[in-house]
């Protein structure tokens, strides 16, 4: 049995908590902001860290926005970083593509299912891409007419991409599905497997659906690129060359974010509750899911203990 | 091991097959149409079975129309049936909530994902269904605006159906996401699992990736009433008190239309030609999945043969 989750509520423990780590991985949705919303006393908190000479890094299943799009984000917030402070779940899968399925920028193409963060971390690699947020397949569907098929495939797709698209409709998973049966090789790539993500007091349905309605009507397996996948976790430590045991992950889903923590082997894992967990939901594990080694009610809660 | 296919390719064979059953159950695409064309010869055949006193049914997985429309289609080739010949998963998804989930006439409600069939064959039975082709649905999603949110969700709604949808929206997905996490004895019911169905020697999404996108992201487990499932076949023998041994599927997939004949112990099988598998995938056949008991190129073949 590991031992049961320390909350963050004293001045002594949030010090010890800072001492334990060199680098803190944050979760944007839920634990930076809600919504549009910066959370309180976030600000505040990145300072003190910097202060502290403590690296950080914004680790997202978010596809939709490239993460040059993220330092805009937080810039809005009146928060400095740097792109490569930034991993999501577009990066993750664009550096998937290049460096485990070794396809070969300015040859090789691929279709992208998903808004504008895939393609566009793609293309910063030098890859082509089809698909994606071209406007033409906002058009119905007609497979005797559609722009994508009239010509046949492109032979130079080596690979789908696939991730969360508020516009889904059928001419994209009609044209997607094409390409994934084009031949045998083409892998589906996955940007992440969220069934949700939290709105307004809701869940709404996140990437997960998306790509496994692909997965189902093609019979291929997706390998996934977003937390808690090990292939998030390649991209950061080969980029930073991290001390992993120095290491903290801070999110607010267990099964995507402490899951990320404790699949990598991370120092340890914060699960804060300003998103999608409770206090009950961190009482009643489901099985098979990992609990925190810390928890608090938000950064904020952490930033007024140390004040 | 079963015994291979029996090709129908003389008049002995053709007066045979026959002779074994008293019952033919069709399903439509790829055996008595091909999109919008009948198959050649389609028509005598049928007339012929009528001829010698055979009954005959057309069993199909198409939930997007209800079958009085099935009835508009086989009119427009020439063809008369009655309403009571056809059983569309539309259909046998209304029967499964009225007869199975025993959801009240008059007072429980059904949210629908799929085209106009599923509703039509619910309100038939005196359901009222939400969601389905509500226009409504068509604009594009915002969780603070959407009609189907703002008000709270109808407390009345027992059950989900899902079926087809060719304008599959995320607007369509949230609120059906809602209606499955309402509470957890809403059931999901899947009008058909099928994966693709084929168009213009194209195969193109079908309904199962949508229902099981639904179950991903809700986490329930859907039941489907189509083809190849004992939920079609027990609309089918209730409504028509059948003698199984001297029935007969005859269809284009063997997965669906083989494996249904085969799940539900019919005294035979017919897989034609002239619709998704072909003489290779027929020798080919893939784990788990049945072959039938007879196949020819098409019902026109079979009726040459015994002119
Ligand atoms: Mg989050
Ligand atoms: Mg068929």
């Amino acid at each position: 049995m590991p031992n049961p989750p320390t909350k963050i509520n004293t001045n002594e423990i949030a010090q010890n908590f800072l001492n334990k780590f060199d680098t803190f991985l944050f979760d944007c949705d839920g634990v930076i902001w809600s919504g549009n919303r910066l959370l309180p006393n976030v600000k505040e908190f990145l300072e003190k860290l910097r202060h502290l000479g403590k690296q950080f890094m914004f680790i997202t299943n978010k596809s939709t926005i490239p993460r040059k799009q993220f330092v805009e984000v937080f810039k809005s917030f009146d928060i400095e970083i740097s792109i490569d402070q930034v991993i999501n779940s577009a990066y993750s899968s664009a550096m998937y593509v290049r460096d485990v399925l070794k396809l070969q920028p300015g040859k090789d193409k691929v279709w992208v299912f998903g808004e504008c963060g895939i393609p566009e971390e793609l293309n910063l690699m030098g890859f082509k891409t089809l698909g994606g947020v071209d406007p033409r397949l906002n058009e119905p569907f007609d497979a005797a007419t559609s722009p994508f098929l009239v010509d046949g495939l492109d032979e130079d797709v080596r690979a789908v991409v696939a991730g969360f698209d508020s516009k889904i409709n059928y001419h994209k998973l009609a044209v997607t599905l094409q390409y994934l049966l084009k031949d045998k090789e083409i892998p589906l790539v996955g940007a992440d497997a969220d069934r949700v993500f939290p709105e307004r007091g809701r869940v709404l349905p996140g990437a997960g659906p998306m790509v496994e309605s692909l997965a189902f009507q093609s019979g291929k397996v997706p390998t996934y690129c977003g937390k808690p996948t090990m292939n998030m976790l390649n991209v950061i430590v080969s980029s930073k060359h991290l001390d992993k045991s120095r290491c903290c992950m801070v999110g607010d889903i267990m099964e995507v974010d402490i899951a990320f923590g404790k699949n990598g082997n991370l120092g340890g894992t914060l699960l804060v509750l300003s998103g999608v967990e409770t206090e009950k939901s961190l009482q009643e594990p489901k099985e098979g899911i990992p609990t925190p080694d810390f928890y608090a009610e938000n950064l904020g809660a952490i930033y007024n203990l140390l004040k």
